[in-house]
């Protein structure tokens, strides 16, 4: 059995990590650490793991942690990680990080678009960006591995093919991306109340959101470009907040490059994602709903081309709280374990 | 490996049961029944299920299934159960019906509320109402299983030990309850459209819904009245709809009788549930809701007692697709063919 | 032109009362106070008052307040407008305070239910409960209007008859009320989260919520019992919260008296309701759901007799910011200053 | 005072036109057309008109409701409109149709969007589009007012001012658009239902939907094309369905041309919309919300530039029930019979 220490248990991200953790066969929680709730109960704090889970809340000790367990989630805001990071913290367990801290090889795009000093930019060069689908070996090596956002999975899955192809020109890519709201967070903020969210679609971080240089950086890597000295796809990615628990989805637009036709783009999904479990082609003219997907760590993805506008519009959709975060980070510890990627995660989509 | 078989499997209930028989360790699924999508990929109409499940839909033929299927399951509208059982089927298969055809003993309460004639009357003594906690050891002889109502398991199980024990009135008993959209099934009503439903609750079938005779011949059982005889409780039963997609909450009014107090009717329910899976008891003062179960098949339940009025209120709540549904037939399935009666059924709620 | 001030106007209730009274032709509002957005824009705070309200937010100085406005109306939390009130207020302006200060005659009882001693008991005897349809000449002369809580509003009105008329035996009276979440405030706690929120209904404040001693005391009124002296209806009052903004639906159940028939209490209805402009009368066997009334200040009654048990189910539902709170205010107001009712207030409901 | 007739006044459109015209105080309703529903109370229907409205539903006899109505609305499926016009209706009454059969001056381009032969494209040339901000002058001398759809007014007002200064390449323009369900209609089909809608969102109608010739259209007369030579700006245009019941978010996307930039675009807008009643402009990096217009003829415009890609984001948000349907239509009787245009139609958007 695994031994898995979760930091931060109690925002939405670190409670699914406790589902599907519980549901896994071959790992167990160690730690649910709660820097707000230490030596509570937390099924007191989710009273959905009332009887599942007599555990309580712990502090955010890693190094303490890191002798109990073999796997380390940060479930935490932006800077945690980082701060407390250490040697030989990475000696004992392997370190999956839900927040930014290590997603953004270059320092510098990190501290301009998170507004923060990094505190252990010598871990960046061997941290593993986790996008299991596309980096699997380098996962299965890494011992700190930077769990991708919500959006930019979403986003970088629909469009990789096509870029790595060299099917569209990159910098013609619009990303208009709807998200639920547990991806705001359970932070007790007025934006997001029940009664100032219901009822309302609006967009927000309108070309200022942190997951644009995350796609960016990725985007080009699979364009070939040297993103580290400085060659970078440049996108717009506008993210918009509606009234659902769960679910993100991603409507890319591009222009496809001469030649490049709905076949192309059709074969180009297939030879990447045609043996992902995890990834379901919806074919052309087929696009995905959040619906289909909820609960589970699929994503979906469909396309069409506009032969009047010589674009091609291609969507993905999956459970931000799945795919988007605990989903990946499990699937992203089966690889560093050596289990079957989809270990405890083969969970039916649950609908309505 | 129990080979089972879904007649309805594209309502909401049988998609549920497609759901969980999909993660049961001992089952298979053998046939997709769905007589207005005949021929369909029965992925076509549940994208969820897409790359999971590879047939497609089949007949009502409850014969030639029988000859299939070690279960079958009936996920359709009252009277079809009736109207295709037989001997043959019964000594091939068990037959675990989601309809209320076996529910009321007396054939003419049936033909009150559901105004319609009953016509399998001859295996109305047979069948045994599959309420596990409370039937478990019939259930288990049975061939013919009648799976409970979404109401009415809410209903039964929060009062069940107040009225065994004898701490109510029962002639007192209000049931206010409260059930999110899914129950109202897949049926393309203008009720049931999303602009009808959404920022709305309203009661419905006051005094006259058909899951009131239900929920008076078990409780008039544990009351220990002679009920065949035409001795009944008499109940008064509300339900509202809630405009989310999932659960049922039952509020429950009684007044104790003399004596009786908040002690007692902890004891009642530790007495009956304390060593129940799949019953949750909050205690005193604490009520559940509904987004604590949601998926799972557990039921929660609180109480407390006014001592200004006299009364205790009681609250239920579950999922209505899991344990007011399939969850609930998976568990009888368990029950009928020996295994733990949670195999397969150890879902952890979701939430958000 | 009246002049109104508002204390409080950047609740939930307060900016219904902006939103009515800047479609009142008779009145406009002189003051927008609100203690947490001082010198803020009032449509930075709301922003579908831009372009519609230029005014900054002031403070709840009502001595101030009181030399500019012919009405103040205190959308605040309870005690703020007892703290604040007195004589030379009085003589300016009257006040309208929609909090529970001075709802409730006896002291002890709000200090019981309220936790908390009274800054103002000596205007108690004087305060007049707002409840429009049935203390209108009051209302009239009062200087200080009591505006009814919204649950209150919806379980009174909808009982008031039936007991004033002697139908039912008010010893067995239940209501078991359903509120959307606007009823809980803007306030930024954990529970009125959108993510905590949807897709769930739960009962809170079980045999303990304030509103409780509100409806007793009225309807003890109702019943001629002499209640300054101790005597006292007492009810069990059950509130609900649902996912949707707004709407209170009450559904009540009561036993008749022996000779009251569903015929009675159609005519007691009628008796007390037939000629309100805002109470509409669905008949027996019709029920009340909360989109009908939704942005209106309209409240829809119906209900059944179960002669199976002897009881009547009536439900009333109205819109808890309009006729639960800002809409009575303004009726108030209406009737306060001699304008026909329903001046300002001939909303004709929104839906969907 | 105006008479109104309206055919189709039972759809969620002309529902809203009833709500409207019963609160304007220069028109009255004459004729609550509605073919389904042909002597039945009209508050039996819409039950939020309980004692608003007497009438009872009447046919699609246009001829005879010319006789009465000195302007006739027509809220009903493409096609309708076109079938019934004539030259004797014409001359008693203005007709202001909601459907698309008059809105696209070139018969091939609305017979290949919308699949059918139209019916009286000798009528086509007097026709107005009814945008009002837009096209005031011509609507008021129009016999025929083709009132424009939901997307459509919030995408063209957002683009108008761009296009028309020059300051974006029109063949880069994008619009991701997002509606609430009521935009679906009242039709009783699957993918409208409660449960299928709730907790997802989707792309629909990808690089087909019937909008999108009528914002090519628009945005081709502002750009100085020859259109009805053929010449045309293409845009990619796709639509999503948000759970939510009313609001219309478009999201536009384009590349800006050399020396365009934040200052022109701010510009541009204030020139055509400072003026305007029903426009707000939000200003830089202030993006709208659907929330904040609810219930209103109001549409809000932000925008972005993000010199990074030289793309400006702009977003406008609208409810689709009002100012993209009967709120406009209202404005076009407004202007067609000289009153003040907002007349009836200052209403206070509806917040939560």
């Amino acid at each position: 059995m695994i031994k898995a220490g979760i930091i931060g248990s109690t925002g939405y991200a670190g409670a699914e990590l406790v589902r599907l953790l519980l549901q896994h066969p071959e790992a167990e929680i160690v730690w649910y650490g709660s820097k707000s709730y230490v030596d509570q109960k937390y099924a007191d704090v989710y009273r959905n793991m009332f009887e599942l889970v007599d555990e309580k809340c712990m502090n955010d000790n890693m190094d303490e942690l890191s002798e109990r367990a073999d796997v380390i989630f940060t479930a935490t805001p932006q800077g945690l990680c980082a701060s407390l990071i250490n040697e030989r913290i990475l000696e004992r367990s392997k370190v999956i990080d839900l927040s930014a801290d290590f997603r953004l090889k270059r320092v510098g795009v990190y501290e301009e678009w998170y507004h923060r000093t990094h505190e252990a930019p010598e871990y960046l060069p061997e941290a593993v960006y986790g996008l299991c689908e596309i980096n699997r070996e380098s996962i299965a090596a890494a011992r700190i591995i930077a769990n991708p956002g919500c959006y930019t999975t979403t986003s970088i899955l629909t469009l990789y093919p096509l870029v790595k192809e060299g099917l569209i020109d990159p910098d013609t890519i619009i990303i208009d991306a709807k998200s639920g709201t547990s991806g705001a967070g359970r932070g007790t903020k007025l934006p997001n109340l029940y009664c100032e969210v219901n009822e309302s679609i609006k967009p927000y971080g309108v070309a200022t959101h942190r997951h644009t240089p995350e796609i960016e950086e990725q985007l080009s890597y699979a364009a070939g470009m040297d993103y580290m000295s400085g060659d970078s796809i440049k996108v717009n990615f506008t993210p918009h907040l509606v009234p659902m628990n769960r679910g993100i989805l991603a409507t890319c637009y591009a222009s496809l490059r001469d030649g490049a036709d709905a076949g192309a783009v059709g074969e180009a999904y297939s030879k990447y994602y045609k043996e992902e479990y995890f990834i379901r082609l919806l074919g052309e003219g087929s696009f995905p709903e959040t619906r289909w997907v909820e609960g589970s760590n699929f994503v979906d993805i469909g396309y069409t081309v506009d032969t009047r506008t010589g674009r091609v519009i291609a969507a993905g959709a999956l459970d931000n709280l799945v795919k988007g975060a605990a989903g990946q980070a499990v699937q992203n510890m089966n690889i560093s374990f050596g289990l079957p990627e989809n270990t405890g995660l083969k969970l039916v989509p649950v609908f309505p």
